[in-house]
Order: structure tokens, then C-alpha cells, then sequence
């Protein structure tokens, strides 16, 4: 891969089955069509239930091809790594949610197949899949989407909350998925939706700024922090998991963690290693904003080889920036007043990888494009 | 001040007078005698209920001043700013709370006013205060209260909750109490208690590790923002703010906190700086465990003058490690075994800044004790 491209591996669809389906609802998660103060209707998307401002305005971006295409192109975005939404199936029944895992997943791939292309190699459009994670289902059913999406030549990996199938990424009845997603090599990127501290918002109106600002990224972080804490890592050297949001407070955390586990006798010595060292084997989306949060994801992903082992010699700390990825988190945080401009949400965070000033053009370049292709094995064509 | 010293800005005490209440109480919190196993009786103390392991041990090390001289001896810390551990005040009726205050205060003063000098005008033991932040205490007792600690010499500050009088550091309520803390220049120094998250620390058992890594640092982080969002440093610009565990989260969602607001239409134009401005007003202790999260707040702080105005030219950044304050969080974190060498804890965060690749000696000083000397006054004794 010579020339230079820019990948975004954080941009949501809701496919066109997935809107109708919360269509259909009387209930959170839903799309409702309400009287729009310009008259008409316009579409309000409720995830959860008490909003504030009775949801956010919806419209195509969120399942329209041509929209998201123009979006890349306004932005100079070659390739997208498209992911279904939160709250992805949690809502549905076992049976529901297997069902349409597979007729998303299908769905997903014929989006990006017969979607433009950028080389003779390359489509404009991967994604990830959907698995039912949802209470009561099997691992059986787990194990055979996996099979599915690891069988469509342009799905690269799945999208995953935090709940896991109810009782979070940590549930031991889970290994056989992670041993599946780990045979197959797939990505896993793990996005929050639930959010953390509600109960701490407090009674001032701020928007949606808590819940969106921490309560996002805090979700993240404990779900990985526990995943950590049960050994999964240790079990499944060879996950790959993508964070959303820079791993939200993780990077931040994860000294102050590295010592909670060290002086706190029941898990003291569970682990193979100290907590810094998985942060080594994860991967971040630069979605974080500002230039300085990357530099420091990046030296903690960097040091993690120094956290191996109490007793091996120091390892050579690695590149700074091969595990972060660019991404926009499209189509939220749109500029507040309708425009044909780029968005704000977009040039922060190019401009925050190109700001890093201890960054090559070369580990920048990692960030923008290379990263994925590595990551998402971009040019091996499964198809 | 030419010689070289090292300054220990959080470090707690439970004075004999808080510890007599605790015992006296049969619910938590609570200090509780039980049968030890190696025979006798030991106490333990219970924060919060339901506590993993019946709470944790307590001893002389909580409130024997000659234990926390020992301690500071053996790690070569010259002087501590001592604060009262949560709970502090939090369970108490409004009268009893602020009572309960004074004493402590004056109890406070007593024990660093008697305590041994390090040179002719400094102590080795100064304090911050406590006020009876509690459910339904009056603005004047409050002021009552900021006004007795301004008044005893070797009080420089206050150690505050996430909770103000019940609902929070953004309650209009608490406004008198702000501008009494500006006025008299007293440090508050801000702590978690309560934690946030423990809805999602899912059924394994993983002991103290989730609550005191994450949860812990995630309430400090809801808290600050919030008292941001609330306008109080645009009210009070002054007001001097030090946040435990180096500020949680908040440096690294910083920049995706800008971003949200900027995209919220209820606070994008509520406050005068981009919310990045804001943690350059904020100190922040060096309790964080590694050199690259030391290193990264420090960029934070140091970048916090660009964001001053969107349409004023850029400042020049400030030096990065001029609001690090090294701290221990004595009596926590002591080694798991008993012994009499020097704790992991402490020279974790000893290292952390001796460690920043990118400081000068005179920043690492500036984290051992300069910036302690001068955001204290410790250098111009009242007494």
C-alpha cells in the first residue's frame, strides 16, 4: 500500500431493517415521527427512554448509503469501517435477535460490496457485524454469526456493548464466543451504550453533555477493565479488540489500576501480568479530540512491553502510534446548525492526529490509514 | 526556599476525636472490634455497607500522629498536609456536623501546630479543614466554618466531597461558601467517597479493585465537571481547587468534553472558555501511580492558555509541571505483607515524577515540593 489514504474505522449505520424495526416500536429504543416546529413531520431517535429533548432529530444519514458517501467525500475519507449503531439487538428476544444478526449481517455486506470502490482492491465500505447478544442466548447460536460474518468477504470484525448477554464481558459463559472471534480473526470493537453515573448527573440541565462526555467512555472503561480483571485476555492472547472513544478513561486509569491490583489480596495474583501490559494489546480509535490525549494513549500502548513481566528484562517499548485509529463517530456530533461545511467533530480529530508533536509523518500516517489496513487485513482480500 | 524537600499533599488522618465517634456508631461508617484470627480482637473499619471482607483493618497508623512521622521519616517526606479520610462529615445531622467541625479543626491545628519543624518557620504538619457539607446546614455556618480555618495558622485549605450540602458542587447554594473559600485563599482540596459505577462491577469477585481504581476516580471526574458546567470558575476564578488521584479522568475526556459541549445546544454558549481552559485553573495531585500520566496532565495544564478564547491569539503555554503536587494517600496502599520497608505505593509515585522523561529537575522539583509551597503559603507563615 503506497498511497496515502484516510480510514475511518468509527462510523454508524442504522441499515434501512434496523430503522424500520424501531419504527415499529411503542417503546425505547424507537424511531417516532413527530409535528416539526418548521411544520411537517421530522424523525426523532429515542435510545434510551427520558432523553432530554425527547431524542435527537434523525433523518438519512443515518441509513442512507449515498449520504454517508458524501459525508467521506466532503471529509476526504477513502474508506469506512461501518458499524450498526448502539443499541444494537439488546432489545430483542433470543430468537429475534438471532434472526436479525443474520439478516443485518447480510444486509451489511451487500452495503459494502456494492459499494464504490477506492483501488482495484479496495471498496469504499467494510464493516462490522452484529452477533445477538442478548440474555438467554446460546453459545452455539453466538459461535455460528460469528461463523456467519467471519464468511462475508467484507465484514471485518463485530460491533459489541457491554453487557455482553447480561452479565457483562467478564461472563465465563462467553469463552466460546472469544474463542471463536479469536480463531477467526476477527476485530471486536467495543462501544458503550448504557453509560455509567446517571445517578451523578445531578438536577441541572446540561444536555447531553455527561452521559456523552463520561458516562460513555467511563461505561468503556469499566467493561474492559473487567474483562481484563477475568482473564480473558490471558485466555485469548490473540483477541483483538478496538475501543471506542481512545478506550475512554482506561489509558488515564490504568497505573492507579496496575497498583489497586497489586495491594488488594484477591486478585493480587490472578493475573499473568501487570494491568499496563494488556493496554499493549488493544487498539484505540483516535476519537478523543485533542492531540495531547492521543500522544499519551500512544506512550501508554508504548510502555505497555516495560509491564510483561515482574522479572524479564525490559522489552523494547513499541511505536507510539500503531495502535490508534482514525474516526470520526459519524453521524453524531454534526455541527449544530445544518451547513455544507466539515464538521467540527471530523477536523478535531484529523487535526489531533496531525498535531501529535512528537509524531513522524509516518506514525501519523499509521493513525490515519495504515493502522486499519494492518488491522482489518485490508489488502488480503477475502473475497 | 533553596533547600530541596519533598511535600506530601494527600495524607489522611482520622483524629482520636473522629475515631471515638466511629467506634460509638452501629452502622456504617463505622469502626468495629472483632476476633481476629491470630486471637485477640482487631478493628476494622466499614466505609461504606456491604463492603467486600467486612472493611479493612485499621490501626494506629489512622490516627497516631507519631505513625504518620514514622512513615514520613522512612520515605524522606519532610512535610505532610494532613486531611481527614472520607467519610468525614457525611453522616451526620447539620448541628452535630458542624459542631463536630470546629472541634476537629481545632484538633486539626493542635496536632500540626505541636508537631516537630522541619526548618525555623516551617512545620512538618499542616492541614486542611473540614466543613459540615451536609443536607440542610446553613450558608452562614458555612462561612462560619471557612472563616475559623482561615483563622487557624496551620490550616491552608479545606478537603471537600463530591456532594456539597446534597446535591452537588453545581448547587447555587453552595455560592456563599465559594466566595468565602476565594476570599481567605484556602485550598480546597477535592475527594471522592461515594464512587460511581458499582451498578456495573458485575457479580465476580475482584475485592476493593473496581471501586478504588475506576469508581473512585470517575466521581471526581462527574464532580469537577459539573461544578464546570455550573459556571463556578467563571464565577469564582480565583478559587483554588486541588483534585485528588490527579484529576481522575478529567484530563484525558477532556478534549471530548469541549467537543460536547460544543455540539450541545442547552450549555454550547453557556460558559466564557472552551472547557479545556479550565483545567489550567485546577491543581492536581501526583497520585497517579506512572511517569506518562504525570507527563499527560502536565501537557493538559500546559496546554489549557490556548483555549482561553476562540478569537484571542494564543498564549503561551505554561510550564507543565507547575500544578503536580506529589502525594501518598497514607494510610492506604500499604504493602500487603506487613514489614518495615518503604511502601510500593509511595515509591511508585516518587518514581512517577522523578521518571517524566520530558521534565527538567527544576519540574520534578516543582512536584516534589515547590508547587506545594507555593500554592500553600508556606513560605509566608501566618502564625
Amino acid at each position: 500500500m503506497s498511497s496515502r489514504l484516510l480510514i475511518d474505522v468509527h462510523n454508524h449505520v442504522y441499515l434501512p431493517r434496523y430503522a424500520s424495526l424501531l419504527r415499529s416500536r411503542s417503546n425505547a429504543p424507537r424511531i417516532l415521527s413527530r409535528l416539526a416546529v418548521s411544520g411537517g413531520t421530522e424523525e426523532r431517535l429515542l435510545i434510551l427512554d427520558h432523553e432530554p429533548s425527547g431524542g435527537r432529530p434523525v433523518g438519512p444519514q443515518y441509513w442512507d448509503r449515498s449520504e454517508k458517501l458524501k459525508f467521506m467525500d466532503l471529509h476526504g475519507i477513502d474508506i469506512s469501517i461501518v458499524s450498526s449503531a448502539n443499541p444494537w439487538l439488546d432489545f430483542l428476544s433470543a430468537s429475534s435477535a438471532v434472526d436479525m444478526a443474520k439478516s443485518l449481517n447480510e444486509d451489511l455486506e451487500e452495503y459494502c460490496q456494492t459499494s464504490p470502490t477506492v483501488s482495484l482492491s479496495l471498496k469504499r465500505l467494510y464493516g462490522f457485524g452484529l452477533l445477538p447478544l442478548v440474555p438467554s442466548v446460546s453459545s452455539n447460536s453466538l459461535v455460528q454469526i460469528v461463523d456467519q460474518i467471519s464468511s462475508l468477504p467484507h465484514l471485518k470484525g463485530v460491533i459489541m456493548g457491554t453487557r455482553g448477554i447480561g452479565k457483562g464481558l467478564d461472563d465465563e459463559a462467553l469463552n466460546p464466543m472469544w474463542e471463536a472471534i479469536e480463531r477467526k480473526g476477527l476485530v471486536i470493537f467495543l462501544h458503550p451504550h448504557y453509560g455509567v453515573g446517571k445517578e451523578e448527573w445531578g438536577e441541572k440541565e446540561n444536555g447531553h453533555v455527561l452521559p456523552l462526555a463520561l458516562g460513555f467512555p467511563m461505561e468503556t472503561t469499566i467493561a474492559v477493565t473487567r474483562l481484563i480483571l477475568a482473564g480473558v485476555l490471558d485466555r485469548y492472547p490473540n483477541l483483538r479488540l478496538l475501543l471506542a472513544h481512545s478506550g475512554g478513561a482506561l489509558p488515564q486509569l490504568s497505573s492507579r489500576l496496575a497498583s489497586c491490583i497489586h495491594h488488594d489480596p484477591v486478585v493480587a495474583s490472578r493475573l499473568k501480568h501487570d494491568a499496563r501490559y494488556y493496554l499493549g494489546k488493544l487498539w484505540f480509535d483516535a476519537v478523543a479530540y485533542g492531540s495531547e490525549e492521543l500522544e499519551f494513549v500512544g506512550k501508554v500502548v508504548s510502555r505497555a512491553t516495560r509491564y510483561k513481566s515482574a522479572s524479564a528484562p525490559t522489552e523494547t517499548d513499541v511505536p507510539q502510534s500503531n495502535k490508534l485509529l482514525f474516526g470520526t463517530d459519524y453521524p453524531f456530533f454534526p455541527p449544530l446548525e445544518a451547513q455544507n461545511e466539515k464538521w467540527r467533530s471530523v477536523l478535531d480529530n484529523l487535526e489531533a492526529i496531525n498535531g501529535v508533536e512528537s509524531w513522524t509523518q509516518d506514525e501519523k500516517d499509521n493513525a490515519l490509514y495504515q493502522n486499519a489496513i494492518d488491522l482489518f487485513g485490508l489488502n488480503q482480500s477475502k473475497a
